[in-house]
């Protein structure tokens, strides 16, 4: 059964006789076409018995050449909606349910359809379509694999990139140009790599900031590869065990016992938020809950943020199938930012690691060149 | 007057009380407030008399170094929207007619908003916004320049490179590496380099295609540097020209006098469809019409594609002040692909390219190391 037949039985099953898709790594995930329309409409509608995609005309050619479903296109001087109105929706019978994406559709786009199909009632089919991702295949997990092993190599390029005076955005540089040179088509989100007090904010951005003897360095990473992607972090010290302070000691020492902790409880049956709680726990217990700021973690797929959501408040059961990542971090403003993450896939006898790189605390010497 | 004033004094002039503001490059327009949110809600609401930034609770320190205006933020484990209408929209008078963006605000957002604002009419203020936006200061005029520049390198970068079996993606990587290096945080698009016949496709993807002696190499790139964005495209011939045939050599001549006719005529007063026809009759009158098959150019600003189309249904008045790519392009799949373009900022007395690179077709030695 292909993922699209799943998704036909699902729309039968809801009574819903046409849904309008238009997230590209969705079309990706039911066509096989991968495409990045930027502001010009791509769209998959599919009924319980058939499909057709709608593709900018420039992107006809190759989008005929990859899936095996009719391609309707428009030119840019025509309005799409029309084409739609006249020459697409006249091959599926008028609908009474239209499943959308609520989280993904513009209001513009959703008047424009509303606009057509004056008689249809519009439902969000946005958990569906999630749902039919949350369980990963076989070959998804082994593309994901693969991805995160990509995720270690460049983890180890960043780490021996590493030099006093280095900047941040040049070890990113490096990064990205040899994950390039290896077939990665790009990254699933910015390189982030900060340096000392710089990474006390989670979201910091790489800059010109030069790398001194003992900082932290903070990288989170991951590559897109084969249409899914990987995430990483790791928190390295540069310089000597003897330079490294006690409190930044204490707070990475309890992020490593925090990602452990969780790496190990994982276990499908579970609540997502209970395993947020316990990672959580024993960041609170150390002293640092203020300064775990975030979820513990976020589903991986096709992109770096999908579902399911491990947040204290997600009361869903995690289950056999589902990729995710596991990411505590400690961030005190102006002072220290430790974060360590792996994405795991999750067995029926707990989580499997889709990254390998050691997680002990790692002093790298503070070379000069 | 700042870009905000001006915000603030056309939200009075069409008795709009209150705006929401998602995207975040017009975040950063009117508040200096750069960031990524990823699926967070990042948003700016503003009446005529104040404004307050609503952010990720793990953005927010960021968000108040950088901002004038209030910040307020929202927890991971928080529902947004009920921070918004118990925090946050107390802070304004009840709104009569709230002002959001069709293109861009998702249906999940707009019912949550309309949700609270049950009594509120929600009116499109994308144009509005774009307005803006479409006419350039000095100082945005100033980072365009100076963002071409940059292109004007990179492409330099990607001619180096050149040699025999290299392929697409390495010159990809290179290009993007020198980038980085140079202090440019991101490309404004993922660099295109296709060889040969590759690029008869206009949206084709760099893969691993290597480089053989005799063939056209198609560029287009740009980065984002201080926020603004470049865009050129040029196509080298990687040989002698006795290697070069009489067809490729008339589209390549022919897309030339296009883009340098239009680049003459881009005059303020003039209809973005009239420039648009004008470059296109050139391509037509050659025999090439059917394969240009795309807008002759599109806005750029703090991103790579927005406002004004200059497509041959956009019957708006060019203006001075405003920036956007001169961009023919013809189009022969399984043969050839030559594409011609530079960025222009729109002066009285005519436009202003953006980017200085040779456009006369160049002969590169076909090297082999």
């Amino acid at each position: 059964m292909t993922s699209l037949d799943k998704l036909q039985a699902q729309l039968k099953d809801q009574d819903i006789d046409l849904a309008l898709i238009t997230r590209p790594q969705l079309i990706d995930y039911f066509t096989g076409y991968a495409s990045e329309p930027m502001e010009r409409i791509l769209a998959l509608f599919v009924s319980p018995t058939k499909h057709i995609l709608f593709a900018p005309y420039l992107d006809a050619q190759d989008a005929k050449d990859q899936v095996s479903c009719p391609v309707l296109s428009y030119k840019d001087e025509e309005d799409p909606w029309q084409v739609i109105q006249k020459d697409l929706l006249s091959q599926f019978d008028s609908p009474n349910r239209v499943g959308v994406e609520d989280s993904q559709l513009t209001l513009d786009k959703y008047k424009a359809l509303s606009g057509i199909l004056r008689d249809s009632e519009f439902i969000d089919i946005g958990s569906l379509l999630d749902g039919l991702k949350l369980i990963k295949s076989k070959e998804e997990k082994d593309r994901l694999l693969e991805a995160g092993d990509l995720a270690d190599k460049a983890l180890q390029v960043g780490l021996n990139a590493l030099k006093v005076g280095i900047s941040e955005v040049e070890v990113v540089a490096k990064i990205d140009y040899e994950m390039k040179k290896l077939g990665v088509s790009k990254m699933s989100f910015p390189t982030m790599v900060l340096f000392g007090d710089h990474a006390g904010s989670p979201h910091g951005v790489p800059g010109s900031r030069k790398l001194q003897a003992g900082e932290f360095v903070l990288f989170d990473l991951g590559v897109l590869y084969q249409g899914y992607a990987s995430d990483m972090s790791r928190t390295v010290f540069f310089g000597e065990p003897e330079d490294l302070d006690d409190q930044d000691k204490a707070v990475y020492q309890t992020v490593l016992k925090a990602q452990e902790t969780a790496m190990e409880a994982a276990k499908p049956g579970m609540t997502a938020g209970d395993l947020d709680k316990l990672a959580r726990q024993v960041i609170d217990q150390a002293g640092y809950g203020q300064y775990f700021i975030h979820r513990l973690g976020h589903g991986i797929g096709q992109t770096a943020h999908e579902s399911p959501s491990i947040s204290s408040s997600n009361t869903s059961n995690l289950q056999a199938g589902m990729a995710f990542s596991i990411e505590p971090g400690i961030y005190i403003p102006g002072q220290v930012g430790v974060r360590i993450e792996d994405c795991v896939y999750l067995n029926e006898d707990g989580a499997i690691s889709l990254t390998q790189s050691p997680k002990n605390l790692q002093f790298l010497p503070a070379v000069t060149d």
